[in-house]
């Protein structure tokens, strides 16, 4: 089959690899309808995050069940599913308690030895524990699968953000990033019943996607000028519930400095940087909380399936490239020269 | 008056000062029966906090009002009352969320041209918002004012790192720092129904109180071995709650390294150091929060006090040094050289 490798920084390629197999009884094949290109997957792309010649890459994706193994019992062939951004085995203390991405067995998707979402084909670890099946029509409905394959990864990533961000009806919610998962973070706020979102973002295309997502205030400025705009929005104190969805030392000084006194910080950016950005001493004077990490979006899917089923809920606005397996380079590029926010792979 | 100054580090004085009188209509003057001496005075008394020649000290006390302004409606002369360490209005916004530390109109004891706590009397700001009024009867009894008097802050602080590391019944806690705070943590974690509490802490008067006042188990190492320890106590997962009652970077990384996966750390040991101490890596992949702060203690006094005057919580035996006010240099020195664990003063 073809199947999407990394080679060296800004090498990637479509090239043949062998068809993966059901090898423990608790394997499913799952042939992949739709992928992803993750923002994150930028930082193996541009070595900032090491991996082997040769590895797979992709860790969004959905597709139908091709073949199980004797132990699988929750899924079965010709099954639509889809699979969040690390497998788990559903049975272990983490995964009962809804941690999924602590999972004993857990892993991710293109680590050495294990395919990635971004090829025809995937071999899935624990398939019980990792796939959430969907409804068979789905397959037949575009629009309606480019909502689903957010739900690996984009849109449960930034429900985490907004549960740790403490979002509750009637809050007021600051957004800091205008990437896939902070315009997923303005869904997820909208969703659990912010009043008022501000997104902060200094890209046009990005931020009038927020207002749809449900933003009502957008903040162009960066940095000292965000925080008084902000501010500016708010009272003077800042709001209630912000999300970073950066990751980098300047971000996590914003999102401190708009955070209003004994709110809380929910952080799904991954950490760059060698410092942290975080002034322990305001946090500790205003009482400003830090929630987060790496999402469990595993645990997330069932509860956020229903919205995505019906409508209420649709990131797939997300994407604004799609390419095919053999475009998967080319999609790359674009996300890493910013001409695309997101880019969908079809099969 | 008497009352207690600070002149330089190291020295501090009990001196004739003018007697408080009512000075706003808000205000109410408390003639100070107990007070006590905090951990974080000694960073004034060893000029790591800086302070004017002069300056009140002493932010923890009850004693009865012997005055009142005429605007004030919830105490009256006669009344015993206990402060919490920070005063404030009781109806700003922050004040009405139960942040009264981060109230519009609050302020310090011993902050220039106001009064502290370690002096025979005290002019009280926003009385109405400040004050706690207690059973008159309660004056009587030596063993409950102590008890009561730990409202002020000790007992508040624990509670509010109890809160802030999630402690639930059934929860596993560990607790970082043996001082009167992380004791009262331990109280607080019993109250809340934590099944396991870990004390870390090497000085074994202070261990075994921790084990009277709830602790199921003791690690004397630190660093890498406390890290190791509570591990091997939590079979390898580290405990859901943990609170860090110290406030350096050492006690952080501990208190990172001993969480579970998911849990949360409650910090209320003040921020010392440059560094924070937190790996934000490592609270990323492994979803550990942070939570806490400056304690709003005048809060959780309605909510603490019922238990603490029925005997179920008693956070008394935290004082093992009794001074009268002209002891109270005698007192700051014994809590320097760690001779005192906590220092109380009576009238």
């Amino acid at each position: 089959m073809r199947a999407t490798t990394i080679h060296a920084p800004y090498d990637i390629r479509v090239e043949n690899v062998p068809e993966p197999v059901v090898r423990l009884p608790t394997d499913a094949v799952v042939r992949v309808l739709r992928a992803c290109i993750c923002g994150s997957d930028l930082w193996a792309y541009r070595g900032e995050a090491p991996r082997q010649p040769g590895q797979r890459i992709g860790h969004e994706f959905l597709g139908v069940v091709e073949e199980t193994g004797s132990e699988v019992d929750t899924v079965r062939r010709g099954d639509l599913v889809v699979a969040p951004f690390k497998w788990s085995d559903g049975v272990c203390d983490y995964c009962r308690e809804g941690l999924t991405t602590s999972c004993e067995h857990g892993g991710f998707w293109g680590s050495v030895g294990y395919d990635g979402g971004q090829g025809e084909a995937v071999r899935v670890p624990f398939a019980d524990g990792t796939l959430v099946a969907l409804p068979k029509d789905a397959a037949g409905d575009d629009r309606l699968l480019s909502a689903l394959v957010t739900l690996s990864d984009v849109l449960g990533t930034g429900h985490h953000a907004a549960l740790g961000a403490g979002v509750r009806p009637g809050a007021t919610v600051a957004v800091v990033g205008d990437g896939a998962v902070g315009l997923c973070a303005v869904l997820a706020a909208r969703r659990l019943g912010a009043e008022r979102i501000i997104a902060l973002g200094r890209h046009r295309a990005r931020t009038d996607l927020a207002r749809r997502f449900g933003a009502t205030d957008v903040v162009a400025e960066r940095g000292e000028a965000a925080v008084e705009a902000v501010r500016a929005l708010t009272r003077g104190r800042g709001a209630h519930a912000v999300v970073e969805a950066v990751g980098t030392e300047q971000s996590m000084q914003t999102a401190v400095r708009i955070a209003r006194d004994g709110g809380a910080i929910g952080y799904v950016g991954v950490p760059h940087g060698s410092g942290t950005g975080l002034d322990l001493g305001v946090m500790f004077d205003r009482n400003i909380a830090l929630r987060g990490g790496v999402a469990p979006v595993r645990a997330y899917i069932p509860e956020l399936l229903p919205d995505v089923l019906d409508g209420t809920v649709d990131a797939s606005p997300v994407f604004d490239l799609t390419v095919g397996l053999e475009g998967v380079p080319e999609g790359y590029k674009a996300m890493d020269e910013r001409t695309a926010l997101k880019v969908l792979v079809t099969a």
